[in-house]
This record gives structure tokens, sequence and C-alpha cells, in this order.
């Protein structure tokens, strides 16, 4: 068995300066302090792609390790990529648009704690990585507290605990102990299609949370300065159509570019049939996010954009199930509220106004 | 014992209609659904005051209930709120820095599910509000799935689960089984002063979450449209100071107006001492938002607003404890912060660039 272990920088591979952690040791040397051994039954490879704060991975950085990635497949059984905790659920979302078919295990670890610190969760989390790395289950995943999660479906949860990542709206895959792998949700055991590589995104899009009294002037200003908007509501879904009215420049900006309705609650997705406020943001084009995480949302988003400008379009892609990134029940859901939106939003471009 | 139970709408107050859920039940008539008699032991009068899906919710509709809840202190033992669950955890952050030293229970509640649907929560949620009205202990709390949460510390987390609410980075106050309650974390057993009611609060504030890619030009728009930002970081918080640079932003913004960092993680809260990403973040004035809630941290600075626009005092109030919404550890941690940015920030201006 061959794995492979690349090296981004983040927590893992910090240690502490005058200036707070920072990233700056190779992989070789994150391998020696948490005691891995490079030859342990398993051949390991390492490579040095980036050394970066996560806070600092940059669209472009994606595309650097989605390469690395592709290339890779075919020498290993698996891929494991150290990486810094803040962005790395936006970078394993990222990874599974822009590499798709993945046809091994692909394991994105990182620590809480350096390396450098004593009772560091490194070792138990790149242990978890390689073990998961040799199971021969092909997909993109998160490894993080002997827990495996699809990576399209992890958000960072807790900024300081070592349980730092969730699975959101969708089963944990497996769970890690010593050597043995405990399945919860198993994935596919082969790859639908050969493995390819896309990495066309469009970074210029903005996530903006509506809070009670936003007005659809920080709206407009906004639009005009990105390709597409995520708009992450209450509950459910929803926008308010009067007071400050922010439906008003919703309507508008819906035409021209996407306008993607996710939830600020943690768990339970968008719904916008259910109520009033939902069926009126489906009526001015806004596209829900379903059960999709916001990272994800957010990517799929960059990522439709990279391959279109018409909205219609987009809205398809953003509904339909690229990577496991959005559930079945809730993209039939979708599929039916387009249709209702694209009618009654057709009906409210003759009137000029939301129907009431 | 006197209880008021006031009315705002929501879910709880919602009959099906053609267009989805809408509300439009009175107080008395929820009550009559729900099975509560008026004069079962407790002497409960009623009050609609609003009849609103609490999407709608604006900033002036907070200052009303406010003033309803202010003016009946003197005449009742305890007060109920009726109320939609998408803002409920906004309003109750609004009541609590609007209506201060509040003298008894003040209890907001809502249901998943309406009153006029079979399985509704809304009968156990009011049920449990007036039960723990009926304790005497005083403070603005969610009464939620048997939970008693404060009001400052709670946040939705689950957009179609019942039990919707948590308690974030603080205990739960006490669970209410039966006639029973429990506490885990009692409050102060008398308002440390007189009630007063200031409802000063600007609205005139965005939340925008920090993405990979996000550039200084959107962030600058904002800042024209809006008199402060609330900047959703990742984990501990920080901002990127290279590739697209969002700092560079920030460094003007924070000269003229508040930008207070939040986390994307729910619980953890922010420490912009940690990592060298967010001390560069604390150096170009940023205000570190503790282990607030996101909803207690944008109505902090919208009545930070509504009584200065000094950015240095500000910073002083959003640090500040006023209702139990941020630590007193992070408080103190943050008040250290703010020398470390203060004195940075100035040596800053005279270098016009961020210090590396």
């Amino acid at each position: 068995m061959r794995i492979l272990i690349v090296g981004t920088g983040g927590t893992i591979a910090s240690a502490r300066t005058e200036r707070g952690y920072k990233a700056k040791l190779s992989v070789d040397e994150i391998l020696g302090l948490a005691g891995i051994e490079k030859s342990d039954g398993v051949k390991i490879d390492t490579e040095d792609i980036l050394n970066l704060d996560s806070t600092l991975i940059q669209p472009e950085d994606w595309s650097v390790i989605a390469r690395e990635v592709y290339n890779a497949l075919p020498d290993y059984d698996g891929i494991v990529i150290t990486h810094g905790t803040d962005t790395l659920a936006y970078t394993a979302s990222a990874l599974s648009f822009m590499v798709r078919n993945v046809d091994k295990p692909v394991l994105l670890t990182g620590s809480m704690l350096p390396v450098t610190e004593p009772g560091s969760d490194a070792p138990r989390n790149i242990r978890t990585a390689i073990r998961f790395a040799l199971e021969g289950v092909p997909g993109v995943y998160i490894a993080f507290m002997d827990k495996i999660i699809l990576g399209v479906r992890a958000s960072k949860v807790h900024s300081l605990g070592l349980n730092a990542f969730q699975s959101i709206n969708y089963p944990d895959i497996a769970y890690v102990k010593g050597n043995e792998v405990i399945y919860r949700y198993r994935p596919q055991a082969k790859a639908p299609a050969e493995p390819l590589i896309d990495t066309s995104l469009d970074p210029d899009v903005v996530h903006i949370r509506l809070t009670p009294g936003l007005g659809p002037e920080v709206l407009l200003a906004v639009s005009e300065r990105v390709h597409g908007i995520v708009l992450e509501g209450y509950g459910a879904g929803g926008i308010p159509y009067c007071g400050r009215n922010p439906l008003k420049a919703v309507v508008k900006i819906a035409r021209e570019k996407p306008v993607v309705m996710a939830t600020q609650a943690v768990y339970g997705g968008v719904d916008l049939t259910r109520y009033e406020v939902g069926r009126r943001a489906l009526e001015a084009g806004v596209i829900p996010a379903g059960d999709m995480t916001k990272e994800a949302t957010l990517i799929k988003l960059m990522w439709a954009l990279g391959h279109t400008d018409d909205v219609d379009k987009i809205r398809s892609i953003m509904l339909r199930n690229y990577a496991g990134e959005i559930s079945a029940t809730s993209g039939h859901l979708q599929e039916r509220n387009e249709g209702d939106s694209q009618e009654n939003k057709n009906q409210h471009r003759e009137e000029g106004k939301p129907q009431t």
C-alpha cells in the first residue's frame, strides 16, 4: 500500500512565534513529531505544496491542491492532505467539485493544537486519516477526532474544542478506533467514471447574513461588485417583503445574477415552500440551498459561475447533486419549487412587483 | 399570581393558507387551541400587539415589544411573549439591551409547528414559559422544548426539528418538567437596580461572512452604506492579509466605523490573540465579539451605534458585559487585547499600513 501525504500548512504545521502560532513545519517534520513512521507497514511519500494558515487560503490555492490530488491518484492507494482547520471544510468542498469521480480515498485532516504542543490532536488525526486512506473507499473526506465525514457535508462547528467538525444534515461515514473502521454510512465502492479535473471557479461571490433591518441598498451595492450572492436567511428561509423590504432588491438582482438562499440554522436546511416569506423569495427567483452546508453552497455557486453566467443554468446546477452535497429529497422538492418559481417569476416580471 | 401573555405572531399563531402558513391567530385563540385555561390557578391577561411572521420583524418592532414589557413589569409577576422562531433570538437580545434591570421573568416562546396542527409543540412551550414565569427569577429568557435559555445567549440551530434553540457558550438556565423546575445555572435573584428602558438603536449594520476570495472592494462598497459591520471570520478569528487581502479594506473602514469580528463556528467564540491572522485583525482595529452569539453581537452593535458613533466608545461597549451576553473571561481577554490593539492601531496609523 502506498499513501501520499500532502502538506498545505495550518495549525497542524504550526509552531509558537512571538506573533502567535504560525505555519512553518514540513510534512516530514510533522510526521516525525507525531511519531508516525514513514514505513509503518505502509509506504508513505510526502510532499509540501503550500505552507499557509488556512485563513489565508484563496480560491487559486484550491486549484493547486486539486491538481496535486488529480495527478497523484493513479500512483497511490490513498491521499492525505494536512490543512488548517479554519477553511478545511471549504477546501474539502472545492476538491469535491474540482476533482470528480475520485477513485481513491482522499482525506483532509488537521489539528486544533499544533503538533509541537503537548496533548496535540495531530498524531491522532493523521493516524485516523492514514487508516481510512487504506480502506479503498473512493471520495473526498475529512478525518477528525476518529470521525470520517463526507468532505462536502462538513462544517467547522467549534473554534476551540478538539471535536471541531460535524457532518451537517448527513450521517458520519465511519469511526476509526485504532486499526478498526466502523462504518455508519458506507459510500459506493466504485467511482462512477474516470477521474476528471475541472478547476473553473468564479470566486466573485459574497455571503451575507439576513438580519432584521437589512435594507435593499446594501444588497444592491454589494450586487454590483459580485457575480453571485449567498443570502443566509432565517430558519426554513424567506425574505422580508415589508419594512425595509430587502425583497425589493432581491427581485432586481435575481434577474441578472444568482441569489442563493441558505439558512442561519446549523441543521435542517432550507425549505422555501413552507412559509409565505419563503414562497415570495422563490417567486423573486431565489435559488434554495436545500440541505447543503454553507461551505458547499458557496463553493458550488463559485463553481457554477465558473461554467456559466446564465441564472437558469446556475439554478439547475445548484439543485442537482454532484458529490453528495445535497439530498435527493431536498433536490426533488426544489426541482418542484423551481417550476413554481419560474412560472411565478415570469408572472411577476409582467406585473413588475412581487405578488401578494 | 398574575401573568401577561403578549402575542406578536409567528408559527405559533399560524394557520395553513393557500400560500403556506401565515400568522393570524390571537393569543386567546392560541391558548384556547392549546387547552390552557386562563384562570388555571394563575390569572392570565392577554394582549396582541403584532401579528407577524418573525422573518418580517424590523428593529422598530423591538421598540414596540420593549415598551410593552417595560410598561407591564409593575403590574405582573411574569410576562410571556409568543413570537415566531426565525428571529426569536434577535428579539430576545434586543429586549435584553433595551429593557435593563428587568425585575420579573420575561419569557419569549414560540413553536416549530402551528398550534392548529396535530402534534404541535405550542402547548408544551407555552406551559414551560408560564411555569417559569411564576418562578420570580428576573431576566429575559427563551422557553423552548422544556428548556429555559438566557435570551441573549440563544441561537436557533435547527430549521425543522422541535428542539430548535440552543444556549451558545453558556449553560442552560433550567429545565421544566411538568410543575418541576430543575435549575442548571441559577441567575441572580434580584435585579441590580430599577428597570429602565432605552430603545435607541441604529439598525444600519450589516453582517458579512468572511469566505475565501472575499476582496476589499465588496467590504468598501458595503461600508459606505452602513454604520457598522459584523464580519464573521473562521474559527478563532482573523482576516487574510494576502491574496485578495480583505484586511486592506478593514484597516481603512475600522478607522471610521466599527468592524466587529464574530466566528462561523457555532461554539467557542473568537480569540484574536491566538494566531497571527487574528493579531493583524486586532491591529487593524477590529473589535472581537468574544463568546457572544451572532444575534447578540449584531444587536449590541446596533445598540452601541444608537448611543455613539465614536469607534473607541463602541469598542468599550462591545467588550463590556451588560446582560450576560459576554463572558467575563472573554471580556478580560479582550480588554487586554483592546489595549494591544489601540497601541498597535496608533502605531499602524502612523505607518499607514498593517504591521508585519
